[in-house]
């Protein structure tokens, strides 16, 4: 274990560690910016809101070598998990459904930085269609099946209500799209080549009422 | 076990479980509304992207009795549900921060039907300060305070960047807020009597870019 296991431990991390894996690059990258070259796992522990025991367990699993009264070097685990990820590459992607989360992602700077570059956006709303957000052209989305073939775009992410998305994803990967990262509630149907990933804003707040149903009566 | 365990059962559910909750709550809505009275496990796992034995682990964690060839009255599931994350009841809420990100939760209809009511904005640019978005008037920063005491708000949802946002936590809970949905990507220092839950969209991004890195090779 003298080298980074980039491609070796990492492959074996699980869920849980992956959802925190944007938060240690967040502050990694920020403590390198600071002009730090080392983080202790005691730093790296004050600067998350994990528990302790979970940030030893993750350093672990990402299998990077710390050296002794040093630390870990940002370099090395920033690369390590840049490259775990895929966002040292980027993915072209196009969004369909220009609603207010559809107008949210086309500007949300953190996904081009990690590897997600939203190229254009699709609706069938004629007041949107034309327009430019966030510097991304809006088509209609019968243009879509040409423009994924045509510019071999891979990625698209579905914004649209759900009474849609089927449509949506059917087109989608009829025109070639085998990664959908799906915002519709909808369970998709796709072929098992396509990669369907499943997001729920809502998931965040069932959390965050809970705890706070937890500390209401206190309060 | 032959009534709703809404306060029984309800109460041992796991993180993972909660986060399903409002997926559920989403499929059975849309079943009551197509006029459904009943729905069986089965057609449940069918309308859901979760894995067959998570769904029959959460029906018995949730502790709703189904009856037999009939399955879960969709009533008695929505209800079981909305009480256990208090969606039932409102609270309102002040988002501070009125980017692309604050722009959309803003104008995120769900959250409004899932017991979350952001009343107003807040933020320090001089075009944004008077705005209304999404029906939602924004405010400068300076007026938070006051109006967090005046209207007896105890929610802050913060979308600042994150150089802000520990400045915006201590105005927040200065002025008497007890819960924040922090979405700044950094650990924010809180008294132990706040809830601050921390949300980052990049998580879903990291668990896509794992997923798609697999089955690229296949492609």
């Amino acid at each position: 274990m003298n080298e980074i296991a980039s491609n070796g431990n990492m492959k074996i991390l699980r869920l849980p560690t992956v959802k925190r894996l944007p938060t240690y690059l967040h502050i990694l990258k920020r403590l390198e910016q600071e002009g730090h070259e080392y983080v202790s796992t005691t730093a790296l522990i004050n600067e998350l809101d994990f528990k302790p025991i979970l940030v030893r367990k993750d350093l672990v699993f990402m299998g990077i070598p710390g050296k002794p009264r040093m630390g870990y070097a940002l370099k090395d685990m920033i690369a390590a998990i840049e490259s775990y990820l895929g966002w040292n590459n980027t993915d072209e992607a196009f969004l369909v459904g220009v609603g207010s989360l559809g107008h949210a992602l086309l500007g949300h700077k953190p996904f081009e930085e990690n590897g997600l570059k939203i190229i254009a956006g699709f609706d069938i709303d004629p007041k949107k269609v034309g327009a430019v957000i966030h510097g991304k052209k809006i088509f209609h989305l019968s243009k879509l099946s040409e423009m994924v073939k045509r510019m071999g775009v891979r990625v698209g992410i579905i914004t649209v209500p759900w009474q849609e998305a089927q449509h949506v994803a059917d087109v989608l990967v009829e025109a070639g799209i085998w990664g959908i990262w799906n915002f519709s509630m909808v369970k998709l149907k796709t072929p098992p080549d396509v990669v369907c990933h499943n997001e729920s804003l809502s998931s965040g707040l069932a959390v965050f009422s809970v705890k706070m149903n937890k500390m209401r009566d206190s309060h």
